[in-house]
């Protein structure tokens, strides 16, 4: 049975990234804290230091929500803050990117596929995955219009241990009232991560 | 070796009250979501009915919490909200109740003490706690005080599986960027838990 499963990491304070993210600093200042667990420990935007793999807690975590995954819905801003991932979709199946400028398309060889809208490209994304799950990644504002347009079967909640005091928040203006059903907690130094069901 | 524990409860989206919370609904509008851990289970401002008793996971984190405390502190909204736990301040030691209001005290026999200013307050309440902990609860803007002036030692999230899309915000307008470290997961149906030492 294919789920909508939206996945993203936090702060305790909230916010998906520090201040100024953008290209070449995804996760905004100081915000490379938010991902120590996907690295496996500290690192910096700055840093050549590779600090080694995902292990542990965040490892069991990480390959059960991504091993049903059969395509990806996220925003042209995680897209280009992301570097394209460096010219090829690294999720599995096809990555569908939400973004007004559909003429920057790349080649479909790279498994990005731009479309303009978050509706139309759920429904692509759904037809892609067939019967595996359809991901929801970044930013937060395609992770809030998953919620608000009642796609999301699965909400899972990465939150490091840090602070951060700004940045961008991944509940900004979201005013719906969801009941959750906690499914699991996998909890690791670098994280604590929590997967809810949406209950309708 | 004394301690200065934070502690609140935050829906998923960081409120810790839903909208128009206030004296005779203290957790807001819908919020009292939020507080299904500490009576054990669902219930309303509207029901007469008593849910049950804190149980399992939730009790487990709670008496490893307060079991060292020998004062706090809280707001006066929260003191009001909670209509002064019927007269007599129902935890350990004395409360100090942050307040401009501090004509209002009442008989120093109900265990409360209204001080004018966060500071004051938590230098009575370190001296009353003597080598025993000091709870700083809520309101929000109580905890925000607490860990914008450096006093907090330990603090613990407890978070309810609901989205309320509106209300209290716990970090709301604090700027501040901290380092936590995790010290301890429980986690229930009703709620997840997480303590966190604060850097230095």
């Amino acid at each position: 049975m294919s789920k909508v499963i939206a996945s993203i990491t936090t702060s305790v304070d909230g916010y998906v990234a520090g201040p100024d993210d953008g290209p070449g600093c995804g996760l905004g200042v100081g915000g490379e804290r938010l991902h120590y667990w996907v690295m496996g420990g500290p690192w910096t935007y700055e840093s050549e230091h590779d600090p080694g793999q995902m292990g542990g807690a965040d490892k069991e975590f990480f390959d059960a929500l991504v091993g049903g995954f059969g395509s990806g819905i996220c925003g042209r801003g995680m897209y280009d803050a992301a570097g394209a991932w460096g010219g090829t979709n690294p999720f599995g199946g096809k990555l569908y990117v939400v973004t007004h400028r559909t003429e920057d398309q790349p080649d479909p060889e790279t498994g990005f596929v731009f479309v303009d809208g978050f509706d139309r490209a759920m429904e692509l994304a759904k037809e892609a995955a067939d019967d595996k799950d359809v991901a929801v990644g970044g930013g937060a504002d395609v992770i809030r219009q998953a919620l608000a347009g009642g796609y999301v079967d699965v909400l899972a909640i990465s939150v490091a241990p840090v602070v951060l005091g700004g940045g961008r928040r991944l509940f900004e203006g979201f005013e719906h009232d969801l009941d959750l059903e906690k499914l699991s907690v996998h909890s690791s130094q670098y994280a604590t991560h929590v997967t809810y069901a949406v209950k309708r």
